[in-house]
């Protein structure tokens, strides 16, 4: 294991011209991972300079009474003797979960996501970084094929993602496994905290971190890392074509229908016979692509859903009316689809 | 548990009108899945008639002493009682096996699909039926994607293939759960082979089978049959599309270069210029269907060399030639590839 490998493949996924002169906030729980993402952009940034700054937020959900406190002393502390600005944000997802496990996960995420983003805003950053991993991607499409979200879904997580017109989201260490850092930071004589909460069986992420993904490398003598995230490449590449090829499809099946271009309005209009004579997957896609521009909600489309909108717009449907989740109504006449909501 | 089920799906996925008037050669190891696939196929001929017979064909590998020969007397002696000819096919995998383990699965599975194809023929058999369930279905795409095959490999195991220009192998059950085959046989008091390799967890799809899809459904309270069918369903479709778009492509690239029509020529010219504006994955796939058709071997051309090759023809390469596996060697120059071998 070679320590330099780290910063390597940060500044190969994330080069510095692109951040060392805006500002940067970095999202920092105090665990191995963001504790190694906080020391290589802090010394990748003294070595080069630029006119940007850093900055540190660490999100305190509260979750584990005072380990929670003791974590966010630490993180402060940590920046201090780095000398780069240091804000809490503080969580309180436990006053609003519903439910526990998996639940209380899926919650803490989606509040870290908006805190962090407004932190952001304040500071002017024109980044947010992360710390996932590839151990993180590896979790993450292993989960969702579990999960059956299917090929959209096994595309892993992105490498970036705009949230707002000025802020953009980017996990440089998305290509580092755990290992290299560890390695990195025991190279640097670097401590972190180690959130117990990881370890705990309950949640099925941590059981597939924990126990499955284990036993695959080990017991079967898989190179299972390699072959899911090979599996989510082609998937995101295969996805990205589609999509470009159903945008294709829609911009014909919209040509002339101006009245689509309204802001707020509750309808939209698609020429059945742009769309009629196309593979299935292709007319779901580009519904799917409308449906979204639209602003209607995906939660609830799904698989047959779409099937079954497509099979209304291709002629292939007994039905010539559809009631589809969102209070979205389909109507297939005179070579136009009509959805209203 | 609704013994009728099994016949409903066999008569949905191959359609008694497509064969009752034509021979059909039955693979019946004496295993449940094969025993229930003899006697729907019988039932369901007692009851329709056609002019076509059916005929059991038992490959007996001599893996296990004396069980092989135990089992393979067992089929022959249902098989008489039933009134259905039979024939045992005698296989010799344990003396050409270069090793054990997967080797000899892998071997004995080679070995079976030859004895088999060849008893259908003396037979005049116009399909050759295969016992594969969804169980069998949903392991494959578990190992095919645990080791790593991508898309194309989790597609998963065909319903049918076109094994010769007058034979067909057809798998009648692949859409029906080993529950489902267990509940008919038990509802028919009809007994069956128990396979002890089958439970010999030094095969990885046996681990598979045994370990690791128990536990994704029971430990983890997936439903990951389902979810894999999905993906694999999807996986498939893609597939489909992307090979039909990269046939286009590829009649384009081939379009007035006659000489590639030679049979028993070894060389190959596609026109750089059809592919150089099209998504890579395309061009790859292009490549993959032009590398077949010339008979090539594709075993050792991984995901790395048709990117290799792609980029040659789309001109980002480095290199103007290319020594491919299996003595394949590539030049691009005058708006031209060239393949020699």
């Amino acid at each position: 294991m070679n320590p330099p490998e780290l910063a390597q493949k940060l500044t190969t996924l994330w080069p510095p011209a692109n951040w060392l002169d805006v500002n940067v906030g970095i999202a920092v729980s105090g665990g191995a991972d963001s504790v190694a993402l906080l020391l290589s952009l802090v010394q990748i940034k003294k070595e080069l300079g630029g006119d940007g700054n850093l900055a540190v937020f660490h999100v305190n959900h509260h979750l584990r009474g005072a380990d929670s406190d003791l974590e966010q002393a630490w993180v402060e502390e940590l920046c201090n003797k780095l000398g780069i600005p240091f804000e809490a944000l503080q969580g309180d997802v436990a006053g609003r979960a519903e439910t526990e496990g998996d639940g209380i996960e899926a919650a803490a995420r989606q509040e870290r996501y908006a805190l962090l983003t407004q932190a952001a805003e304040r500071h002017g950053a024109r980044f947010l970084a992360l710390a996932h991993t590839q151990n993180d991607q590896v979790e993450t499409i292993l989960f969702r094929l579990l999960r059956g979200t299917g090929l959209r879904g096994i595309g892993g997580i992105n490498r970036s993602r705009v949230l707002t017109p000025t802020l953009t989201l980017i996990r440089p260490l998305l290509t580092c496994t755990r290992e290299e850092i560890l390695a990195y930071l025991s190279d640097r004589e670097q401590s972190y905290c180690t959130d117990l909460s990881n370890e705990d069986c309950r949640f099925t992420r941590n059981r597939l971190r924990n126990e499955l993904l284990p036993k695959l490398r080990c017991d079967y003598g898989l190179n299972i890392d390699q072959a899911l995230l090979r599996l989510s490449e082609q998937a995101s590449e295969v996805q990205s074509y589609i999509e470009a090829e159903a945008r294709k499809l829609l911009t014909t099946s919209l040509d002339g229908l101006k009245t689509n271009a309204q802001a707020g309005s509750n309808s939209m209009k698609l020429k059945s016979s742009a769309l009629v004579n196309h593979p299935p997957l292709l007319v779901r896609e580009a519904l799917r692509i409308a449906w979204r521009e639209a602003g209607l909600a995906e939660q609830e489309m799904n698989f047959q859903w779409w099937c079954k909108l497509a099979s209304l717009v291709q002629g292939d449907s007994s039905a010539a009316v559809l009631s589809l989740p969102g209070n979205v109504r389909a109507q297939s006449a005179n070579d136009l689809l009509l959805l209203e909501w």
